[in-house]
């Protein structure tokens, strides 16, 4: 059996990953596969070394998609011409899904593709082992970031309690997966929480790779600054525009719930949810600034104004 | 009844004090009292309105203390010459707690006194209203930082559960008591991390009234700035060393799991559990620095060193 998530993974799709093969292996030989390699804050996974980038060719038994709207998003991995009558199964969570498979079992309503492996296992009356409570609970916790997104219903809450149950320590997977702030992180956000912007309703800032060298950071990564900007009360929409080392400019957006940046995201060749979005454009950054802005206003100007308080700070 | 909790209070103690009073106030008549008046993103809570700072001096039937370890904590309400032979009943879950109260229900596994309030309500069988649940709910989330601290047991989930299930919005309730952060505390955030300091394992930064003034922040209050600090994978304590309005240093204090940091705390008369404690001492910051810095780098170099890799970002 081959079991495949989706590029540029995630917790949930690498904990999905690893937790969909503990439950199965017994008595089965299992691939598990993803296009890109597993971030650093998720190798301490149990299993996380054996996930392959390039599945041998071979006639599976079944091929199991997880976590993956669409195919282009299963990346390489994924080659359906070289499956025949094998069985495909789409198990999912995004309400954007396709529906690609032979077989396909989409929840909207769960709060991360784990959830959803969890209900059709306890459905089974089946055991759950600790390794794989630890992948499924990285999973929940990584796609609620702790609990906090507004699709987080009793029943996730449940199932979090399921898995601590089956030994799964929760401190231990939230430290890991999401805690974790290096000191020249902690820098950079310094620099740039010292330099914000605030035009509308829309808050924004640079992160540039001289405030990268100052600031002892690597090239890549801010430790999901934009996630926190869109706390800010004044804002409906916040975005981080980080000049890439290829000069290229990488811009990650947020918005409030009742407004929608996955439309201007799209646009701009980029894609994502209606609250949490991103693109790479070309540089420089003044540039991209000129041509992003105005977009980002527009959509902090749009917002459906429904009255609601609630945000969600980055849906899955 | 005269309910009261704690001077500078958090999620938990004004949290636990409105729950408590909704759970009760049927055919009794309450007071509930706090020296400092309701943090801004707790002010929306049902029956924030209602608190007191200075309860009437008449005879009570009973006194309740929340969360709340010694008598000094709860401040200027609290008055105990005044009680004569009523029962002053003591609930919390520090473990520093002194027993100070005729009765005294101190339970330090439970993760917030709200989770107490839950417990001991549900063995009596009584109904949870809305209002109840969402003040205790608030308790949970904020003493917890959204279920991330290391006291998160699988009845602590059962707990929130049980809160949701009675009509607590989580993600709304998550949104208005954690995720607020001003634009004047972020710009706070990025004056104090641009000078972020590093002594041995011990990672603290100064908060100036200058600095507050600069980000156009308010006197006091910083979005919970140390429980950020104690993310850096660098640091075993963190520390932030506030200037109050008066000269005094407010400091709060966190340490990981296998560290402690209460003992110090309580030294120099302040409290708190081994992973969060805090105290106010005398200014001016220079001098704060140099009596309390020794202590804190003896308790990072004294930790357990017990290879867990866990740590706590803010137990209360």
């Amino acid at each position: 059996m081959l079991i495949v998530t989706h590029v540029a993974p995630d917790g949930d799709a690498i904990g999905s990953l690893l937790g969909v093969g503990w439950l199965l292996r017994s008595g089965r030989t299992l691939t598990l596969a993803c296009a890109d390699s597993v971030p650093v804050q998720l190798r301490s996974l149990p299993g996380a070394g054996e996930i392959v980038a390039d599945p041998p060719a071979k006639t599976w038994d079944a091929v199991l998609a997880l976590d993956a709207s669409d195919t282009r998003r299963l990346g390489s991995p994924f080659r359906p011409a070289e499956y025949g009558s094998t069985p495909v199964i789409n198990l999912d969570h995004h309400i954007t899904n396709l529906f690609y498979g032979s077989l396909n079992y989409v929840d909207p309503s769960a709060a991360a593709t784990a959830q959803i492996v969890v209900a059709l296992h306890d459905a089974m009356g089946a055991p759950i082992t600790r390794e794989a409570a630890v992948c499924l609970l990285t999973g929940l916790v990584t796609d609620t970031l702790s609990f906090r997104t507004s699709n987080v219903t009793p029943s996730v809450m449940a199932t979090a309690m399921r898995l601590m149950e089956c030994g799964a320590n929760l401190a231990e997977i939230t430290e890991r997966s999401l805690n974790h702030k290096p000191l020249n992180i902690m820098r950079l956000w310094g620099l740039t929480l010292s330099d914000l912007c605030l035009q509308g309703q829309v808050l924004w800032v640079r992160v540039t790779q001289d405030m990268r060298a100052k600031a002892g950071a690597p090239p890549d990564g801010d430790g999901s600054l934009v996630s926190y900007l869109i706390n800010a009360p004044e804002a409906k929409v916040a975005a981080v525009f980080s000049e890439a080392v290829n000069g290229e400019i990488e811009i990650g957006i947020r918005a409030r719930p009742g407004y929608d940046v996955s439309g201007l995201a799209l646009s701009l060749g980029g894609g994502g949810h209606p609250q949490a979005a991103g693109c790479t454009i070309p540089g420089p950054l003044k540039a991209a600034e000129a041509r992003v802005l105005p977009l980002l206003i527009a959509a902090a100007a749009m917002g459906a104004g429904n009255g609601t308080s609630q945000r969600d700070p980055q849906p899955k």
